[in-house]
């Protein structure tokens, strides 16, 4: 049978969309999304779910109503259920998200920069 | 209050021993894990989950009964359930697996290679 490994770079070349995961891979019933970030996003919790946030490129800010975060290349950061945050990027920042399948970007805050759900790339 | 990072060059440099896999992160029952690995591991499956693979460092070949997958740094797998395979790395080679909390290393197989499980970095 043919295997083939799923490359973090040829994935990302393929969509230029910010504030918008693709999916890349699937482990039980959670998934593996890459995402490019550019600007501020909405304040938002999941109130169902912890989110892993791993920078590929660039650099990330996650901000929480208490602190501070910041992700560089080769950093990740665990967003406990509930916890209110608004990752903000000064540039563009490439990086994947871990979470339970159906997770929705903006979580309980809606809005316009909310991302159809479950696109594969 | 104060939030940190995960570094994963920052983790990986605080232990040597190989196929010896230290946690570094969890989000809701699953576990993030690095490990050093060099030369072959066992045959094994685990029966109960599938099992993720990025190299973040080096080059890993995950061999199955019906072929071979090589994965190089910035490339993911995941090996799904139940599914018999066997790490091969050549030179060592560094990398994170991601899975539910208590999966054993060495699965259904057992051996002299089974590490001691939720051990942290």
């Amino acid at each position: 049978m043919k295997y083939e490994p799923i490359n973090f770079r040829d994935k990302l070349s393929m969509f230029d969309q910010h504030w918008s995961p693709r999916v890349i891979a699937e482990m039980n019933d959670y998934q593996f999304k890459l995402v490019k970030v550019s600007g501020e996003f909405v304040w938002h919790a999941h109130p169902e779910t912890d989110e892993v946030f791993i920078v590929i490129e660039g650099s990330l800010d996650i901000e929480f109503r208490d602190g501070k975060v910041t992700l560089q290349s080769g950093e990740m950061f665990v967003i406990p259920r509930g916890v209110e945050h608004k990752p903000v990027a000064e540039r563009e920042c490439k990086m994947m998200l871990v979470e339970p399948k159906g997770v929705v970007n903006t979580g309980d805050a809606g809005g316009e920069l909310t991302a159809e759900n479950n696109v594969w790339v």
